[in-house]
């Protein structure tokens, strides 16, 4: 089984090769840049790890791995605009809008959904592109909820607006591995812890989010509790879920 | 034989009973918004009388009628945005983003494409789903053309950025119905002249567009030699294109 740094290599060297529509034409320099931002590719290499834990090849889900970053990319672009959270730089490079004005960054971030869904609509498992599209809808109700408000309550928020991309990335790996949906229960379930991990991990970092609003304190219990369930979840699941188990510790090395 | 106005009410009557994805929450009142403004439906209608006029049952492209709507709709609100076009009013409404300020129009942009995707994944043919999903791509590379200069180009704009909505209306009109990739090519010759027709129509209302490029003589011939192409492929159909013969009608009927 390939660990971690592997399958991000093979992540890379799929999205380095992968084809955008001739149609978006000159639009695809800030596709590109978008998609070359250096960022960690969890969620496609969880989707991989996912499908080789389950017996699956790597090969068998990279289009949708590819699918679910090009989600989270354009998720990206349209959220660092200036209406939005007017973000000027992601990972010390300019962002888009910076990079290409505002117009041009609008207009990426529909290509990359469209290009995303163009690589699900590959498959011909209806389940597997369904998961790529209820998250994707998900993702943009949770920035909704971000944006008005969440009343409060931000695991909620957190559960759409980051934790929908995370369940889809499990959800694909097990849908490449033809694994029926009647057993993929425990794997579903840490694939929610993880993303919840995710987040909080991320609001301990930045000290925001959760942290602002419950504390240092609470949140850190959170973090543990969060990732005990996690890995609970994970030794439920019939199969070596060892390299799944890496890429819980490398979330927690993340923690301050 | 349903005629146009009797394909529009169905249209509008599926719309109406749009269930949308329940993460929206409360994006769905733009989203909503962005749908009720009395548009013409001139693409669902285009490909609902397609289906017919090939044989095919109403019923099986209602889904995907609503989809290319639902596109031509995304692309109306991110086209209205301050960055692209800076529109304050469509048909006589506020556009969304002064209705709704403009971080919640670019959600309910992108809300709008991927439920259209969501609806175009109901079907098994794939080629249907590829259809709408390289008009979208298509569509996309046409504003991105518009936005850096079509270098004297506007015909090649056209056809990205209104006539490939046009030519995915009639093509899954034709899926639906299930007519073989084989013999479509009179049906989609037909869809391309279609595309051109309702830009040149347009320009020459909005006395922009064409007429500004070439002068107003030379767009009303170009309208006439379109209008007179676009009849003779129809008469190519070895079908009753009647209903499509009408949907022509209706457009040059606007010409002024």
């Amino acid at each position: 089984m390939r660990r971690p740094d592997e399958l991000r290599a093979a992540v890379e060297e799929h999205l380095r090769s992968l084809e955008l529509s001739p149609a978006l034409g000159g639009l695809e320099d800030a596709v590109r840049y978008a998609l070359d931002g250096g960022g960690k590719r969890i969620r496609p290499v969880l989707c991989l790890a996912t499908t080789e834990a389950a017996g699956g090849r790597v090969e068998a889900a990279l289009d949708a791995a590819t699918a679910i970053e090009l989600i989270h990319s354009f998720s990206l672009v349209h959220d660092d605009l200036p209406a939005l959270d007017d973000d000027d730089e992601r990972r010390g490079r300019p962002t888009v809008h910076v990079r290409f004005g505002e117009a041009e960054a609008i207009l990426a971030g529909d290509a990359l959904m469209a290009e995303a869904f163009r690589l699900a609509n590959g498959y011909a498992a209806q389940e597997l592109r369904l998961e790529i599209l209820q998250a994707t809808s998900g993702m943009i109700g949770g920035q909704y909820l971000d944006l008005n408000g969440s009343n409060g309550d931000r695991l909620e928020l957190n559960r759409l607006k980051t934790g929908r991309l995370f369940e889809a990335a499990v959800g694909c790996g097990l849908w490449a591995a033809r694994i029926p949906g009647a057993v993929q229960r425990p794997w579903r379930e840490f694939s929610s812890e993880y993303g919840v991990l995710y987040q909080v991990v991320d609001d301990l970092l930045d000290e925001d989010g959760l942290v602002r609003e419950r504390g240092l304190e609470a949140t850190r219990e959170l973090a543990a509790e969060t990732e005990a369930r996690a890995r609970a979840r994970l030794e439920e699941v019939e199969a070596d879920t060892s390299v799944l188990a890496e890429l819980v510790d490398e979330l927690t090395a993340r923690r301050p």
